[in-house]
């Protein structure tokens, strides 16, 4: 469900790129003119004009006259949390419930917990208060479907009253006093002619219109379901996991209103202890963000009964892009370890392959080793094994392969995940996997084992006359090419650091010792590549003097495992740390990293910032090196998702000079959770935040 | 599959309204220029900006130069027939086969029958010729998908080579030079950098391509296939039928491939009758029909194996609209007599109730009894029991009550059901349905046996404050009320001329004695209310002057019969028959049921024109008025359809002074199979032209 946007540029869909364009009705009658009516601004007229279609001549009498007029802006008031989205207007209170909560491991918990968690619905509430109205009045909800190839209908069931498209969309309620109507026009089935010409299903609007009594405040429940009784995905094929769990449409809605005050209950306490930490402007932004990443989120079933966890790129639906993978993983891993090691197996099992490299501008190869694909699929296609959808020979810039970069991802998320589970049975499963991946590092440096440095310096002969690229793809040389890239090449020894723990713990003392060595080559490459003033230049060796402020991103790795030391300004990298530290002082001082609204600059060279990136390096940059919060940056990021020409987009990350034009509808901005992190135990602290008291549910695999 | 219109405006699709607004590519490679191709004109270039949405900054080096072109308007020729649509440009022929089969009875046939009538695909034909060439060229076929939610995906399966969109749309072929691509650029895929790119599925385009040497001609064949693995319809469960014999997509492909001269092996002899015997004209009009009516039908079966045969109204997409079966009866019983009994009995079953009737202007009620709904439901979504989609209480025109026209319907379609296939069985299991719609039919014209004129007098009372209307709702008062409408009242007059002898078999003395005194009742009536010119009324007593042709459509219905005696110039209502025949006249002599280029006004005071009863008319006027053929009316018919406005929409019923405002994307047409008949034995000659020699398969029922 996506709303929020003036007009029909919302509504209820699954599996679309963006809004579904429909009108949604939010609405209550006047309280002192009887059958006129208030709605928020959603929705517009178009389907007024679908009836043309069957009166050729224009003869019509079935029309209604117009009686539904948005609220005023000035009389609408909205609250942003993680979890509540409420508006109110006049006697009027509209909320949307998203609960944030942890899925318990499919593979172990009980039927009725995975219900909970995973029931495709959204808890909605109308609240009228009519204390000083003189008659009973109406308030409605509904929507006009988008579905090109169903109908809407009204339907019900027992207590249940429904109106939706086909078996997909739907909303339901179980007050009494409510009936379902479907017309062109909502003003037909507000006040109908005749009780029996509600069901005209010609006309794609459909509303719930229930009463409230004069004198009394009421609170009416609502729920928006989804299902899709299709096989979720081809190449691959895997059906939604919640079929699982419920027969059919109408399970989801009964299932849903009778447990709906089970499934909101995390929602108040989460929304008021966020604000009253962040702030107005993080706590909203962090919301908008979750709600973006749940919209991309999707859990299947194989037929064989496997679960996979998948995530969709936002607009682009990719799925389980591996590079926002690794940046979302602090939101996963706080929430529901599981899905990590769900996504790191599917990658292991299905979107791995062994490469050879060379240097550019030779033909000469080389061994490469074990990396991972870009993604595995796009739009519910699963790519073939070893292949993403997004991955080109050939190319230097977008489309290119990014093997060094996701092979990356791939040691750092497993580090990540089992620093934070210490599940030791994964660690000795994938064992071999661990050490082939650090090999096929090492092999990306350079062959010979003198002229190593640390740094990535071979792309994968897939790029054939091409070369890798980053996850930030469509930006210029300083942050879009991988080879001797400075950010890369951070996240590199972070890769290196951590591994060398757990190789030690699986008896691999040599390839730990080597993780070590080539650890320091990286730190001093990274040090030594200063310039006088102190800055890092963005490609290393390679005359790229763009200055970008992901250069400190590998520093949140050690930190978020709990392995303070190796960024501390004492520890065995403190040389790295001041270097880095210097390098951001440089990146502000200058204003070289900044948007003239305050907003950052991820590059000096480019208009294009990575709104995920900054919340991660303002993550950086206040916990570890302990800068203070820049609230006029905060700001400006907030009024960039907020700007007219984005926000109907809900959450977007990359943004040309303040301008959403790409990674739009996105999830990587959950990065914002780390914004909650306690630097002494920071996935913990995020964990008790987000679950309230999580002691009851503690274990983590 | 819709296509014929320039642009990116028809596709491959099921379900919907309109064509899909998909590209479609059907090409060839120049025989000079290597590596530059000639399509046909059924694309734009939309899908190269869906790129930028990834490369926020243009830095793109994955973009392919132009090098496909549509041929020149000059180049191309096209024949349209029934069952073949040819299209010849340059060294390229595309043949598109439709074939017009006889589905067997699912209640007895043998599977492999029914899978070779019911195979969710169609045979598409490249034809090369190389003769000329020097190098080896590529020709290929392919479409843009336009399904919101999935993405285009090649594949192979065994010999096998296909590209299409999730598992609902596909082309394939067997063809051994073939592959598979997909990609932003078709020149991605027709010259791909790396071959390895063929499968870069965030482009929504894909292509098939084959090789045809130098030095040949080469037909390589193709499948369009279709496939929808939901449940097909809401209010009422049901599926697919063909999911009965096909378990997926894969199996359509591989089995409509392997079979594919079986499917197409009576395309050729019906297309050359039909033009031979009807002439360009009218066997392109024909074809058009015949193919919009195939693209509105639908085979369903419910949960327990019952077979629901539905004709979708076009671009409306109510289902069996009783108004429109009518109509396509000919075609239908030609092809398919057990599809006619079908709909009758889900009439019955599900859509039919008991009404009271009253006077306009009067509050007083009186027994009305047995009728049927307009329609079952709109787009797959059934109607509850008893309930049409469409109509509405309180209204006088458009999507009213079309109570009394719906039970004169399904009298007649009975009537003629029984009157071709002498299904004695069937007669005698509704016997006491066929006696009630005659005492319905009765009551409807006065409570008072005395007061009876054979003509409807009074509306249900489900009206409410509105009255009936007629099939032609979107035209004025001359044909939209059904209140003592002349085209009704003739219908009327048929009603009770035919049902008088199949109650008379089924032992129904009185009732049928009571049909005949009402069958010339309403003769009289008509006949009497003709102006001193010979001109009939459009609403008979009621003041309504305007001139109609639809008069004589109830003409048809004893002819089809077979009752040709009831319709002769010295038969039992040969005044009823130079009555109508005076009135036709003066409607074309007086000039005010023509429009200025020549075609049928149905409507002296409207300027609504609805080709499918012109086409039924004209049948009536030519075979048994013996009017010559009107070959200006016929061309001018033909413009209107091939309007440049018009012919997006395939075949289009109602023209408002020759533009498609409404009942676009139509199945109605069919009523020109009416041109085939032979009046000795008009059902019986249809068929035998449609089957080639129906001798081995005469059991109609």
């Amino acid at each position: 469900m996506t709303f929020g946007y003036k007009g029909s540029k919302g509504g209820l869909a699954t599996e679309l790129k963006g809004p579904a364009d429909e009108s949604i009705f939010v609405g209550l009658e006047e309280s002192r003119r009887q059958g006129m009516y208030q709605c928020l601004p959603f929705f517009d007229g178009t389907e007024e004009s679908a009836a043309d279609d069957y009166d050729i001549e224009g003869l019509r009498d079935y029309q209604h006259r117009k009686s539904i007029f948005p609220f005023s802006d000035d009389d609408i008031e909205r609250t942003l949390g993680a979890s509540l989205d409420t508006w109110k207007a006049g006697d009027l209170t509209f909320t949307v419930y998203t609960p944030v909560r942890s899925i318990p491991d499919p593979e172990t918990a009980a039927p009725a917990d995975l219900q909970l968690a995973l029931v495709p619905a959204i808890i909605l509430e109308l609240t009228v208060d009519n204390r000083k109205g003189t008659f009973a009045r109406k308030a409605f909800l509904g929507f006009s479907g988008s579905n090109r190839k169903r109908t809407m209908r009204p339907w019900k069931i027992g207590d249940l009253t429904a109106v939706g498209q086909a078996n997909s969309t739907a909303i339901a309620t179980l007050d009494p006093t409510a009936y379902a109507g479907t017309a062109f026009q909502p003003e037909a089935i507000l006040d109908p002619r005749w009780p029996e010409n509600l069901d005209f299903t010609l006309g794609n609007t459909g509303l719930l219109v229930v009463e409230v009594p004069a004198g009394e405040i009421k609170t009416v429940q609502f729920t928006a379901a989804f299902f899709e009784n299709d096989p979720a995905t081809t190449g691959l094929e895997t059906n939604y996991f919640y079929k699982s769990l419920f027969a059919s449409m109408d399970e989801v809605l009964d299932y849903s209103l009778k447990n709906a005050d089970d499934i909101i209950a995390p929602c108040k306490p989460l929304d008021d202890y966020l604000s009253a930490t962040l702030g107005d402007v993080r706590s909203a932004t962090l919301g908008h963000a979750i709600k973006s990443y749940f919209g991309s989120s999707q859990f299947l079933q194989t037929p064989e009964g496997k679960p996979l966890w998948v995530i969709n790129e936002g607009e682009y639906r990719m799925m389980n892009t591996f590079d926002l993978t690794v940046d979302q993983i602090y939101f996963e891993l706080a929430l529901n370890p599981w899905t990590v090691r769900n996504v790191l197996d599917q990658f292991v099992e299905r979107y791995s392959y062994y490469d050879d490299v060379k240097f550019p501008d030779s033909d000469q190869t080389y061994p490469g080793g074990l990396t991972f694909t870009h993604d595995m699929g796009v739009a519910n296609h699963f790519s073939p094994p070893g292949r993403s959808c997004y991955e080109q020979a050939g190319l230097k810039g977008v489309f290119s392969y990014m093997s060094c970069e996701e092979l990356i991802n791939w040691i750092l998320c497993s580090c990540l995940y089992l620093s934070h589970t210490r599940d030791v049975q994964w660690a000795k499963q994938n064992q071999s996997t661990l050490a082939d991946a650090l090999r096929s590092l090492v092999n990306r440096d350079h062959p010979d084992p003198q002229q190593r440095n640390g740094v990535m310096s071979l792309d994968s002969t897939r790029c054939q006359t091409g070369a890798e690229i980053t996850t930030y793809d469509s930006l210029d040389k300083s942050l879009g090419q991988a080879r001797n890239n400075l950010y890369l090449a951070v996240k590199t020894w972070a890769c290196y650091a951590l591994i060398e723990e757990h190789l030690l713990t699986l008896g691999e003392g040599l390839l730990a010792d080597l993780a070590r060595s080539q650890a320091k080559l990286c730190a001093q490459t990274i040090v030594d590549s200063a310039d006088d003033q102190g800055f890092l230049p963005a490609v290393i060796g390679e005359g790229v003097d763009a200055r970008i402020i992901p250069a400190i991103e590998g520093l949140i790795f050690p930190y978020i495992a709990g392995r303070l030391e190796l960024v501390s300004a004492d520890g065995p990298y403190a040389d790295l740390r001041a270097t880095l530290e210097k390098h951001l002082d440089l990146c502000f001082s200058t204003g070289v990293c900044r948007f003239p609204d305050g907003g950052w600059k991820l590059s000096s060279t480019s208009r294009n910032s990575w709104l995920s990136k900054i919340y991660l390096c303002q993550s950086i940059a206040e916990q570890l090196l302990k800068l203070p919060v820049d609230q006029k940056a905060d700001n400006a990021h907030w009024n960039w998702l907020m700007d007219e020409d984005n926000s109907y987009f809900a959450w977007s990350d990359q943004m040309l000079a303040g301008k959403a034009h790409g990674s739009r509808y996105y999830p990587r901005g959950v990065t914002a959770i780390l914004w909650l992190a306690d630097q002494e135990a920071p996935l913990k602290s995020i964990r008790e935040i987000l679950l309230g008291n999580p002691s009851k549910q503690d274990a983590l695999i």
